[in-house]
């Protein structure tokens, strides 16, 4: 019933969204003399949603982003010590280790039996295939696809591409704005594994009812559903 | 004899170094009281050069290689008013025009007629597609690919993956180590087209001689290369 099975990276294969909130931490305590955490981070945000069109997703983007927020918190004041900083702050992420989260390689293990399984992704090409083989999961996928954007159009051209029908294809992701909803838009299954951590801008401001989302409580469940048994 | 025709994109399809020769001359004024503009622009290659592992090609990646470098120079004194000046220089290379060069246009829809044409370029996916977009070329790919290395093991999934053979895909481009090198390696054509503006780093030591190199002196030579007569 199921012929491909695309999981979302990060977030759901490994940690990412705590790497950011972690840095972010480190960035507004760099700042705290050009105002609180909350201002920092509420500068930061709206910098990072208005760059979002020129310069994409991924931590390049997000450095590049850090440092405009930090020169109009500062007033263009911040001395070049503190520049280098968050440029660091950057490279630090962009080295920091991969590790699969809890039941994704006895998930992957099982599944990549019977089934084919790609990876579909956002980001920084280099950042997300450096990723992929840090995490030692790239035996299981057969592909590992990074998008500028996850949209119905993105995911039509992934399964025309591969003579799938909508019916038989399956996603499984952390985002319900990015994962799930394009999915289901072209008549797709979508199964959410939540996450501890999902950036804010990956969130819908409504819940979504749908015959055809699964809202598990972890990725174990994917085991569970219908398809697999 | 040719079943598949793959182009680098900047370049060869369009212009991109010439943005960087410019936004470079305007970096070394920026800079002008830090160093005069040969040690500059060394201090900017090399450190360009030393982050290619950590950002890989692009737009991004040399903002914030030219940030680190201006830190670098001015021994962290650089004022936030310069900083905000480097990182505008590098919004602008993402939104400049994208002009196709000359014969481009005329090449690309003669060979389409009977050829699966496909792009294949380097740096980031959102700027390269951004690009792609505007050039008003894309009707004439079925696939544009972007890589973070254009490697031999690279060409070789591409080609595999459509179940061609190497001795009848042919590489246009006009980077020596990246377009053409690694397709000879695996056995494939490639045709070289100069540019103006090539960048240092895509330039090989020694040249190649080699029976399945192409030679060209524009891209209207391609038209009568023997496999398209």
């Amino acid at each position: 019933m199921i012929d491909l099975i695309a999981f979302d990276a990060d977030d759901t294969l490994w940690g990412n969204e705590n790497y950011f909130y972690q840095t972010q931490n480190e960035y507004a305590q760099i700042l705290s003399e050009y105002g609180c955490k909350e201002a920092v981070l509420e500068r930061l945000y709206s910098t990072q949603i208005k760059n979002l069109k020129l310069y994409g997703y991924g931590i390049k983007a997000y450095t590049l982003s850090m440092i405009e927020a930090a020169l109009s918190l500062s007033f263009r004041e911040i001395p070049g010590e503190l520049i280098a900083k968050i440029l660091a702050l950057g490279a630090k992420m962009l080295t920091e280790p991969v590790q699969p989260m809890n039941h994704v390689q006895h998930v992957l293990e099982n599944l990549s039996k019977n089934h084919d399984l790609i990876s579909i992704t956002k980001g920084d090409l280099l950042d997300q295939n450096r990723k992929m083989k840090k995490s030692g999961l790239s035996k299981y996928f057969s592909d590992v696809i990074v998008l500028s954007e996850k949209d119905d159009q993105a995911y039509q051209q992934i399964i025309e591409g591969r003579s799938i029908k909508a019916e038989n294809f399956l996603m499984v992701g952390n985002s319900m704005k990015s994962d799930m909803l394009p999915v289901l838009n072209i008549g797709g299954y979508a199964a959410y594994v939540p996450c501890k951590y999902t950036w804010e801008y990956e969130k819908l401001a409504e819940s979504i009812q749908h015959e055809k989302l699964f809202e598990l409580n972890n990725m174990k469940e994917i085991l569970d559903l219908k398809f697999f048994n």
